[in-house]
């Protein structure tokens, strides 16, 4: 049946063939993945599974009919005839707000009317960029999600308000309530410890701080006409179970406190409360020595005073009705609520805690120095740096700490301390940091004699010594630059033959040319550097759309030798190809680390996540420096700018900066069972990555191809396309080479 | 000493020709007006007078000096040289907020730091459309404005944050306070009458509603690395004496409510100090009978309360001093403020009640009758069409309500009510409608005979007749919609043979070309229908660019036989072009006003002003009809949407079409006087509007313009364009020739 199936679906297609939007409306993708013999349907859509796993017992025509059947629901109309110079007057009758429950004219009461006649609710994957003029674009369905162990997943949560109910200045406030997620067998993730949730906050116009909201419960304020993007984070502890967690979203339109004034108490009445409750106090001290009925009176008196504070309208909530008060009813989940399903599946694989990739970021000690009001040095500087360390280390990062001397000298350090302070082990023994680097001098000027020595000596004695690296110069660009260069590592390797040398770059010497043309000089820098480099670290931006001549850089190296390429993007390349720019796709963002995958480095430096512009103020507008595309240099902000939180702040480009690196995981995990050849096949065939102007701009294919390499026991794969508004269905491609694993 | 001057600037002007980013950095137009031999200077800045009037006494070196010296005092550094691939380290030292009076890691207390350590406070002209992205751009100076006796002048503040002092989800709160506006000899200009503030809101993410806020004080909520732009406007009331009055703003950055947990109780802490309190009254009551020795024991206890409950955090501010408390703190005004001087030349001339042009606007019963949900006749019915009526006669507009039947068949209505109630000449006789629509048949149904006759008979006696006219068919496009205007035509003038009858066209009928091209086509409509139309009102689409067509139009009409022309705008014509649709210019918008000026049509139709989608619900999000541009058919919001208000909301292109119909009336004013020639002559020489692509994208031959038809007693004028960052200064207009007064 499924071969039937399958041949009907390639006719179809070829049918279609001369559809020239065909590109642009595909929508769903299909995967039937053949398992052992036995096979089930997987139908995805925009990263959420549909269908669930199920084995293919389905019926054909049932399985058509879901398809065909417009699967969103929305019914979209044609655009309305318009005349030349007129106007067009139709209604749409299917649109706008029904509320069945409130009266017409009147204000909206939110705890009389459902929440989802006041609130579009729909997800979104984390790849999507989700301003405030995003559309509701479809239906609200459970949220789908598949993990390993030790890995982030994230998803978003759109709210739109489709009527004011609130306040001035708002369209109204949503309480927002998340469950813990639990399995079957009870096992657990907590929210607000593996399940987070941070607001999706715009920087120059476009979503990219992630502002983070109370757990479990969150107020949020809707604005009129704008959708707000809520950004829901899942941990996966290494050590969690594997299987199906179920979890809730509950979204509920409330009443502003604001806006009851019964609920809130200003100055002026806290004084008027205050001078009655003194005066009460005043009326009665000293009681003792004072007569009977004298005493009485004034009891009376007080008594009078209580109960009509007690009757003012600032408790009337609690005096009407004298009962027991319910002080969660704030917090209750109404039948009126909104309910996002969350559904996860937990792999049975644990992604490796250090990074198969060794990712190395800069963080300017300079503008920690500024903005945090530090001095190089001092104890709070310490303190600063090991939080922006500790912080970035999340992310499957190996931090560096950098300041800039002339000519693009680089001083870099990993750990501020010296290798005979504890914390220099601490550090480096993290599992989590994949490559440290040791600084050529002091970070912290003393009076240290021999330092660089007397640091080397230390570390290579330790184990950790294999992920030590020394970055020195920031792409040298002349032969005095170059020589700079040389110089310093010859002392490093006097030191330690074994010690690895990173040089960027992205050009030869300018002022002796190593070859005929600009690429085939910069491929001859590992010649004229060698032996005082070991890590080649060269800009994607030079190999343009080009993949191919990362062959002709890595032939040009000598592995046997520790020689090593890593890349680097900073201010280039610039779009379409991958890289973190404020504007960028979503996948665009994610697609680095595949990149970086398919053409074949070991390693990979960013040149600063925190370098917006010098402020003095710890809570000071972050501006972007003059010169440099909007996001390059920042990945992250400082807290105090978006609330009284001290904890940095993550950009989305950030979080898909780790999803990015695991999904390099996942291919690494894949290709060490099935060789690289297989691991380049199932991008291509995806569609997820295949050059750096060739990758997906929609979702799908990411989850499609995580789920690919998870099933590592997978036989066969039928991968199908689905158009969206059409009955046909057509595969995109088909094949049937997958190496078996038994 | 002048003429050197000018002679000295146009030779720069020549030498700096070969410029060719000359066009993109006009920011300063200087305007010497030399008065009966007096000369006086006036330096104008994008809508403000920097210098004042003053005679021209000011020493040639000073003049210059003050223009060379960068008059916005902004430092624009170069852009950093960036290599390659390569970053920018370098530091703009200038930049980034440093507060002298903060400690650096603390959070920061708005009460003891300078609002402009805080905020970016500007000032920009009512044609800048002021996102959430714009970003400061210049210092803040005093606002200088212009205006008529019974004219609207608008302008904007700009606030953006240094920093941010507030809450979470908030940069912090700014009080905005305002005074009246007072004059020299004690004449005033009241807040809340004559001055109002709004805050300018995005729709679509472009700035367009204008949300009232309170005065004379308003809390704004600012988000971080968003600009907040308020909207001021000054009405000056006929009667207002003419005269220089001032006013102050005062921005003052404050802590939130919210901000401090002492300042508000929520829920819980009142039910807490509930639960105290009622223990009290218990403990005491009833005390008679009691013995005394129980009852200074439960005194004692009580006290001991009462002590705990004042010494609570809630009420520690008044606890604390125990001196009196000054209530009025969070209003007060302090030397910490940002004050924003604003400045009103009142001329002597009124604008006249009732405007020059008939400018009809439709709004849609329909949308009403869903919106609100009121049935069609019904009390609140008339009531809510009373308030639409009312409420945008204050935009110089004269309102027609309709609704739409089959083939753009168009029932049109000014006055809900019928001729020979009383509300009909409360309606029709107000000065300031110009022109009012007669419906064809019965706006609400009855069961009155031979209605349409029996209207007309009670109109037709009236003084206000002269401002009707029947609106029948909305652009008839072929034969038989020709037919039909024709035949309702024919009924009507059997009835009054001097009543109009307006049709909208863009082209003659389809199946019966009236000429070889499209165009010639369109011309001869008049031909084709008269007499059967009196306002022959075309669509400005159909002229492009070439305003010269306007004549072939004009020379087809009739005007001894009292045939009009007329012109609309509606989803054409498109930019670049004068038209209302939100995303184009501010000047754009104003500019429609201009081109009818020019063109000399004699009035204006536009379709609608409330033409959003369908809802039900008052409060319902606005959604723009499909099919039409963002904005076409939608002049103003429905207040329910962005607070508790039923006051419709403005938009900002709606305060454009009352400026430009403010314009027309000095170009009326003028035009009076001098002649139109004159008029057009200046229209040319100030750039401010020279056709339907070349009108000025700047504010400044705005007020240029404004200032020199008010200022009729003027000898002679010159104007030039001043560089910014340029010393260079040269002369763009030098004419001589203005007809003298005297």
């Amino acid at each position: 049946m499924v071969r039937q199936l399958v041949a009907r679906l390639l006719r179809d297609r070829a049918a279609d063939a001369s559809e020239d939007h065909w590109a642009t409306m595909v929508v769903l993708v299909l995967v039937l993945v053949l398992c052992s013999g036995v096979g089930f349907v997987v139908v995805v859509e925009k990263g959420r599974v549909l269908l669930g796993c199920e084995e293919v017992v389905m019926m054909e025509e049932e399985f058509l009919t879901h398809l065909g059947a417009n699967p969103q629901g929305i019914v979209v109309p044609p655009v309305e005839g318009v005349a030349g110079g007129g106007t067009a007057y139709g209604w749409n009758d299917g649109g706008g707000v029904h509320l069945s429950n409130s009266s017409p004219r009147g204000s909206i009461d939110p705890s009389e009317v459902l929440t989802s006649d006041l609130v579009h609710v729909w997800c979104l994957p984390s790849t999507a960029n989700v301003g405030p003029q995003e559309i509701p674009s479809r239906h609200l369905e459970p949220i789908n999600l598949l993990a390993a162990r030790n890995e982030r997943e994230s998803v978003q949560i759109a709210l739109r308000p489709k009527a004011t109910w609130g306040g001035s200045g708002s369209a109204g406030v949503v309480q927002v309530q998340c469950s813990d997620l639990t399995s079957t067998s009870g096992d657990r993730l907590v929210v607000g410890q593996s399940i987070t949730l941070r607001r999706v906050v715009s920087i120059l116009g476009v979503p990219d701080a992630l502002v983070p909201l109370d757990l479990p419960i969150s107020q949020i304020n809707l604005a009129p006409g704008e959708t707000t993007a809520l950004w829901v984070s899942i941990d996966v502890p290494s050590a969690q179970p594997q299987g199906q967690y179920e979890g809730e979203f509950f979204i509920t339109a409330i009443k502003a406190e604001a806006e009851s004034p019964s609920q809130r108490l200003g100055k002026a009445d806290r004084h008027q409360l205050y001078l009655e409750l003194r005066n009460c106090l005043d009326i009665m001290e000293p009681v003792e020595g004072k007569p009977l009925d004298e005493v009485v009176e004034r009891a009376k008196s007080v008594n009078t005073s209580l109960r009509r504070v007690l009757l003012s309208p600032v408790f009337s909530e609690f005096s009407t009705d004298n009962g027991p008060v319910d002080m969660m009813d704030e917090d209750a989940i109404s039948n009126l609520s909104v309910r996002v399903k969350l559904n996860l599946t937990v792999w049975d694989f644990i992604l490796p805690a250090t990074p198969s990739l060794p990712a190395v970021f800069g963080i300017s000690d300079t503008v920690i120095e500024d903005r945090f009001g530090v001095e190089h040095g001092s104890d709070e500087w310490y303190e600063a740096l090991d939080q922006h360390f500790k912080w970035l280390l999340h992310y499957r990062i190996s931090p560096y700490f950098c300041r800039w001397g002339g000519n693009m000298r680089v001083l870099t350090y990993t750990c501020p301390w010296p290798a005979d302070h504890p914390k220099s082990d601490e550090y480096f023994s993290d599992p989590r940091l994949a490559a440290y680097a040791v600084p050529y001098s002091q970070a912290v000027p003393g009076a240290a004699k021999d330092y660089l020595q007397k640091e080397i000596d230390i570390l290579r004695t330790k184990s950790h010594w294999k992920k030590a690296y020394f970055y020195l110069w920031d792409e040298p660009l002349n032969l005095e630059q170059y020589d700079m260069v040389r110089n310093m590592a010859s002392k490093i390797h006097t030191y330690a033959p074994d010690a690895r040398v990173l040089t960027t770059y992205y050009c030869g010497p300018s002022d002796a040319p190593l070859g005929p043309t600009p690429f085939e000089a910069f491929v001859k820098v590992p010649k004229f550097l060698r032996p005082h480099t070991q890590i080649y670290c060269t800009s994607e931006w030079v190999l343009g759309d080009r993949e191919d001549l990362a062959k002709e850089i890595i032939s040009e190296l000598q592995p046997e030798n520790g020689e090593e390429w890593w890349t680097y993007v900073c201010l280039g390349p610039s779009d379409p190809h991958p890289n973190w720019h404020i504007g960028m796709r979503g996948t665009q963002h994610r697609a680095v680390f595949w990149r970086v995958w398919k053409e074949g480095a070991t390693g990979f430096l960013y040149w600063g996540a925190n370098c917006y512009e010098k402020a003095t103020v710890p809570s000071a507008e972050i501006s972007f420096r003059r010169g440099l595309p909007p996001g390059d240099g920042v990945l992250y902000y400082p807290g105090e700018v978006f609330s009284s939180s001290h904890q940095p702040v993550a950009s989305v480009r950030l979080e898909r900066i780790l999803s990015g690196l695991q999904d390099f995981e996942y291919l690494q995990l894949y290709t060490s069972r099935y060789g690289r050849g297989e691991g380049l096949a199932l991008l291509e065939k995806t569609g997820m990555y295949q050059g750096p102007e060739r990758y997906t701009l929609e979702h799908t294919p990411i989850d499609v191809m995580r789920e690919d390499l998870a099933r590592l026991g997978c036989k066969r794969m039928l991968i199908f396309v689905v158009k969206e508004d059409y009955l046909t269905i057509a595969a995109k491609n088909y094949y049937e080479k997958l190496k078996r694993s038994g």
